[in-house]
């Protein structure tokens, strides 16, 4: 028998360590591997055969695991490119040293292209007997294929929430007030979008639509005259016609050359008071606590990350099964659930699903009855949340600080 | 019989809706009063005589409003002036004009002050017939007397949870990296403190101890150094040694004269960046969240909260109960216990209680084993949240908006 590898890629989520645990938990059910290897730090660590042995993972463990947020075998932002031959050629011999049949990486569309290029390589050099299997998550639900990604209702449910709490919070003086939310979502307004499930959000601004800068204005100054308040949610990743971003004055790449953003929200505070349309406006910059607040996971989301680990595992059965990535499909009917699929991992790659332009409502005024309904199943049911003496959540020590 | 009336002053919390519930819930088991008015915005609406009847109030929204954050009934910055004969005139005519024998308000120390000055007023024009009732509440826990105050453990309760949480999201890559975490605390630590129960503060910046930018960065120097990580937590408040916040530039006073404040994380992350100590500093400035996340509400505070507002309404049955506050003690003995004491307003107002300097550690290291022991049992339990068909916690609308 050989082993099997798991590892994380991109950024955290909160239900990404789910996907782990379910994977080991498969094994355990059917121990088609002797051993699941955890990776860290993705395929930097990798290269550097950075590996922890998940085989017999406690029950405990495995459920403190599943409320775990981040990345609890770390992450990384190395990207494994084609043109470079000398890395591809070091993992593959370092998956022959270890004897690592399957690989499953969990990550957004980079770590889907991940899988794809080496899957390719493998196919392109003549190499049998190595299987590569992605496992999609983003919180910014920005994958192609699926009906969303692992990892985005929890975050979406957390900005729901916060959005209604700190919308109470604003408005509990008589002033005028100007309350502006600012999420992730470099290219894609999902994460904004699902604040207007509070159903409290007045304007939500996102990067499907080019920013007008007139137009915004005047429906903020129109809900201000009205109510002498404005709830405002954006994007961090807004951008002008032209394609300059909001917050271009603070941004800059990273090692993937995408735009390193935040700021959105500073920006449209400056626009407001700057054009007198508010004498008071604050921002809430919801940062990372979005993606890794695991306390409120959606019991939905973390069940289907979960699910979907175990699908991966169980679908590597098959020799053949490489270069795909497990997915969920929304059934059509009265009742929410979903179906397990798997799709080549080449089609998730590189690609960005936006938040459909027809649900969006025009001068920013939210999303359309069909967006509500998309979100409304998603957000749905609390796990159980085990905690420690002080009542705090119980979490992982990450493995690569063991 | 007579009315008697419920409001609330100053910062929102995620329990201070509960005192209202528990002065309500009182009434109901003991209508000592035939109506129990809700005065909306403080001070500021009861001057505009702007009531909501809260008598027969159901059970359930009862409960919905002790798991609702922010203050459902408004709040206001407006401050009763002593000089100001015309205010307290005609608010003693409105209180006589409508029968309202009690007022119950609900704040800080701005707030307690307030009661204070309420009662002496009556006292020195010799208005007989008044009753005026403090329920402290504050995030900040800076007020005097008692052992904490009812809404600042739920917002350490967060804090502490997301530090954990933002911890394991920080750490995931290989690459050098500083994590500033910025609290809520204008004058006293006990916020940014409380970060230390998650077990994982590398640094905590306090404004009980002069801002030392030289040691600072050494510090922060040897954890980049020693690990290529650090995680900072900093109140808004610090100070260097001459009064000037670290967070000046943005600095301004409100309506009371205190200085609004915010950025001190970005100051911190300035600092460091221009020093060289790390190529990367990230901010989290957890903002209105911190005081309104009343979906982890710590279930000892809730019910402390609920219980103060039933003591208070149980206790102004005796007509010479006026000017005073009730507060909760600490008993001493192995398993955590509190009881329910009064004091004069007068006591509570427009002091700060710091956190205490012998609890704090040197070189940013820190809290003492003491400081632990007084946070550990503070946090505990969970209120059992009811949610709506979305997945999200039921929140009542504020009184203000019907």
């Amino acid at each position: 028998m050989a082993k099997c590898l798991v590892a994380q890629s991109g950024g955290p989520t909160s239900v990404i360590n789910a996907t782990v645990a379910g994977v080991v938990k498969a094994n355990q059910l059917n121990p088609v591997y002797d051993t699941v290897l955890g990776g860290l730090h993705g395929i930097e660590g990798i290269l550097d055969e950075l590996f922890v042995d998940l085989t017999h993972m406690s029950e405990d463990e495995n459920r403190v695991l599943r409320q775990s947020p981040s990345s609890a075998l770390g992450s990384c932002r190395y990207k494994l490119k084609r043109e470079n031959k000398a890395d591809f050629e070091k993992l593959f011999a370092i998956l022959e040293k270890h004897d690592i049949r399957t690989m499953f990486y969990t990550g957004g569309n980079d770590s889907m292209d991940t899988v794809a290029a080496l899957d390719e390589y493998a196919k392109a050099n003549g190499i049998e007997g190595f299987q590569f299997v992605g496992c999609p998550k983003t919180v910014d639900n920005d994958l192609m294929v699926m009906d969303h990604a692992p990892g985005f209702a929890s975050a979406a449910k957390f900005i729901a929430t916060t959005a209604y709490q700190t919308w109470m919070d604003s408005t509990v003086y008589t002033r005028q007030d100007v309350f502006i939310l600012e999420t992730m979502g470099r290219d894609a307004g999902w994460l904004a979008a699902s604040a207007c499930v509070s159903g409290i959000v007045d304007m939500v601004v996102l990067p499907e639509v080019p920013f007008d800068k007139e137009s915004f204005l005047a429906t903020v100054k129109k809900h201000v005259d009205a109510k002498n308040k404005c709830y405002i949610v954006v994007s961090e990743g807004v951008r002008y016609e032209d394609g300059t971003y909001l917050a271009a004055g603070e941004s800059k790449n990273d090692t993937f050359g995408h735009a390193v953003l935040g700021g959105s929200g500073h920006a449209l505070r400056e626009m407001i008071l700057e054009a007198g349309v508010s004498e008071r406006a604050k921002v809430q910059d919801l940062s990372n606590a979005q993606r890794s607040h695991a306390s409120e996971q959606s019991k939905v989301d973390v069940e289907e990350s979960f699910k979907l680990g175990m699908s991966a595992h169980m679908r590597s059965i098959d020799p053949s099964f490489t270069g795909q990535t497990v997915y969920v499909k929304r059934i059509e009917g009265e009742t929410y659930d979903v179906e397990f699929l798997a799709t080549a991992s080449s089609n998730i790659a590189n690609h960005v699903r936006h938040f459909p332009t027809e649900w969006i409502l025009p001068e920013y005024a939210g999303i359309t009855q069909e967006a509500h309904d998309y979100f409304a199943p998603l957000l749905v049911g609390q796990p159980e949340i085990m905690r420690d003496e002080k009542g705090l959540p119980r979490q992982v020590k990450p493995y690569y600080m063991r």
